[in-house]
């Protein structure tokens, strides 16, 4: 064991990372060309990025990589990604965004796939740059499952060592030894999905069931389902279209929180994997039952909205499949409906779809494991000394693995009130009005949770920019601990992290 | 390993239970004679707990008990005190509590020291009735202790077997081997502090320091501080008396909720024992933080009462105390705190006194562990494979344990929002008005946790009464089962509790 964390290490690759960015970055410039749009905010934010990233670089070294370091580069990477990503909206100095903190709040918001946004006025700003807020979910996406398959499920993150890989099953053959290989399989699923997503709306819009959704809208809209996080250019999100585009949506947001190895056998003709996965059975089950809930409660509260059963159908499922995913669109402002029905959409926030996708929040995996870990202890508390293993497609899970778990679920649930303290007590400090303690429970837990839109105000046609400063400040700062799994952040303010 | 539960001796155990219930009964019975108010509703509830505990009795054989017996005996008794302690309400027929499920609701609120009422009109009953309503949370308190302290103590629920005993330590003598000793043992020290505090009380009210704390009020206050429960004859509760009650009662609420086994030994002379529990600094550390927090919160926000220093102090002190100890006396209504004060209490409901104490919610044994679990897991997430034990008090705590502290600590937190659906859909269903989300999280977690008062119509001045029959009856389940710590209660529902 080595005495020290090396940093060098951490800093060099986020160097590389830093890099890699400026070829994103070239897509909205060409689109503000294009557009005849200011194409200053791209050229600044590729100037400091290869600056920095080429700095960086230089740190490293041919160290090993151990958790800590990796931890460390994990952190250093998602916060400079969000920083520089927040360059060409302080740059065009439009709006809202023009102010560092917001800029920050929105790129940050935009890289963990969150969704929330502080825009208030969507026509003020160039199409350039609206696109760039969509494909810096994309990029987000990308980055969550590059992390999460090939460096996170081979360290001990709260039970991310169960999720399905492509070694799960000794019978399969190893396809993908090495973590490089994974990255460049899992880049191609995802580019590919997101090409299916863009032609399916594309054709949508050029056959006229969906008049307005043109190839612009249909890139961005693309962009952040496949990755569960949530933008929209449009002002009124999903519903500036025809409802046949939610239906077109669902799909999209539903693959982008199902386990991309799975998928990747799936697609390679291995049925029997999707058959066997208990988790899939438990997320795709999660879904229906919550949707019928919320069906439920919204027609016997006589309709709210006064649209007929399809819509009534659709609004269930479409908000629900959106919140589960952790998507955040909304085609209804469900702050309308009743108490009892926000309150479902509130609980199922906590849920998230399967480990090993773009989805964000606890996901269905712990939840799993949670419940079949509390069935079990219920049985020894009755039988004591009985022992029965936990067991996941066959495998028995090591009890270590389930008290990670456990663990990481209270971590989780227990973020997200003291979040809310602080949201509430930054509110009330600042005199903010019509913020009650639902409205900012809910907004700690839309951020932390990395979801979007929350309730009251910050709902999914309000706009966080009504809180204070502060509080979108320290959001930024939660986003991102949210997002890559709590542990890695809250790991480097441990003494033992830096010491020993 | 016998093959089914042997419910005859559950239901035979519970039968003695029954019987030893009709001698409390006749402390209100002498109350009514001495007042010359009606003496059926205490006659009838005798007549029926003898009868019923006869029947019962005969079930008893000399089989022995397992957990199953313990649990489905634990449930049974609990559930049979509370409907046959309900009955002197009905009998009374005055008021809201006339109604059965209104008086089950009062009696299981009153049994489990939750301290939740229905009552609106406290003038229109007897001071016999008011009496029995005290009482029935002073046995309460004992039935708990017992319970905790000789039964759950040796089973595995939730790490109840970490807690104090007497025979934690090796080299203190094993003082009461026993069951039967151990809690003749507890009763005395319980029995001793309520005498303590009824001398304090009615000493307080002699010398004019609190002219209107007579011997009644005294020993009403007596019985629902040392059991941490919260009844109170007075609709205005401890503000219906001078400050000085107030400062009165924390040292009992407080000392309510500290292990009972710690107490025994340090007035054996044994302060080694107080310097050396963790679990007893965390308890105090608790209570002065919290008091602090919500002190600083309202002096920032310009003192909305408008009282003194002195005022703010006491308020504070007391409510965090009434809270933290899970009494729910109070003294201020502090539904007119600002959201973020009355949040920070809402939080201070999920931590609870000591294990081992009359005190209910999560506890503060098992948040000590949770936390020194977690410091641990984060160091072993940058450290695999470094092997560190968590001691508590110099001794390690096996990894099983800890494993039923998270889940048990999960299991608490994921129940109150359960149970706050279902508050908020029941409230919805029935057209509450004016009951918010945060108004049924508050109310859902206070029964749950069997607090007592919770926030909006629910609060420590409203009566549970506004709310619909079917919450108030769901509520009386729910506060039975977090009341004896939800396991024993959740694994009578498994069918692996049946068979097998
Ligand atoms: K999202
Ligand atoms: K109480």
């Amino acid at each position: 064991m080595r005495i020290r964390v090396d940093w060098r290490q951490s800093v060099g690759l986020a160097g590389s990372v830093l890099q890699y960015l400026a070829i994103p970055l070239v897509f909205p410039l060409v689109l503000a060309l294009y557009y005849r749009e200011p194409i200053a905010p791209f050229v600044v934010a590729i100037a400091v990025t290869l600056v920095l990233g080429t700095a960086f670089d230089r740190f490293e070294s041919d160290g090993e990589i151990g958790p800590r370091e990796a931890f460390l580069m994990v952190s250093l990477s998602w916060a400079l990604v969000a920083l520089i990503g927040a360059i060409p909206f302080v740059v065009a100095g439009v709006g809202t965004i023009a102010h560092p903190i917001n800029a920050a709040f929105e790129a940050m918001s935009g890289l963990t796939t969150t969704g929330a946004t502080v825009l208030e006025d969507f026509s003020a700003h160039d199409r350039s740059i609206l696109m760039w807020r969509q494909l810096i979910q994309w990029i987000g996406g990308l980055g969550i499952l590059v992390l999460v398959t090939s460096i996170l499920s081979q360290l001990s993150v709260g039970g991310a060592q169960l999720m399905e890989t492509e070694t799960q099953y000794d019978n399969v053959d190893k396809v993908t030894p090495h973590i490089q290989d994974t990255a460049r399989l899992i880049l191609k699923l995802y580019a590919g999905l997101t090409a299916v997503a863009i032609g399916v709306l594309y054709t949508l819009g050029l056959s006229g069931l969906a008049p307005n959704m043109d190839l612009y809208n249909a890139v961005a809209h693309a962009f952040t389902s496949v990755a569960t996080a949530g933008f929209s250019p449009e002002p009124l999100s999903i519903e500036a279209f025809a409802p046949v585009v939610q239906w077109a949506l669902m799909p999209f947001m539903f693959l982008g929180s199902t386990s991309f190895v799975l998928m990747y056998f799936v697609l390679r003709g291995d049925l029997n994997r999707l058959r066997e996965s208990e988790e899939f059975r438990f997320y795709l089950g999660s879904v229906l039952v919550v949707a019928g809930l919320v069906l439920a409660v919204l027609a016997a509260n006589g309709n709210p909205t006064g649209e007929g059963t399809h819509d009534l159908v659709r609004q269930s499922l479409f908000n629900v499949v959106s919140i589960i995913t952790t998507t955040g669109y909304a085609n209804a402002d469900f702050t309308q409906w009743s108490a009892f029905a926000q309150y479902l959409l509130f609980l199922a926030m906590f849920l998230g779809g399967m480990a090993g996708s773009t989805t964000c929040s606890i996901k269905s995996l712990r939840w799993l494991v949670v419940f079949k870990a509390f069935r079990r202890d219920l049985f020894t508390s009755v039988h004591p000394g009985a022992v029965r293993p936990i067991r996941l497609g066959g495998t028995a899970i090591d009890e270590e693995t389930i008290r990670d778990i456990y663990s990481y679920t209270l971590v989780a649930v227990l973020g997200v009130f003291l979040v809310s303290v602080f949201v509430a007590v930054d509110g009330a400090r600042a005199g903010l009005d019509g913020f009650g303690a639902f409205d900012a429970v809910g907004a700690a837990a839309s951020t932390f949770l990395n979801i979007g839109p929350a309730f009251g105000p910050a709902g999914p046609y309000g706009s966080y920019d009504v809180l204070p400063m502060s509080t979108k400040a320290a959001m930024v700062v939660w986003m991102l601990v949210g997002r890559i799994e709590i542990i890695p952040v809250i790991a480097l303010l441990t003494t033992s992290f830096w010491r020993s």
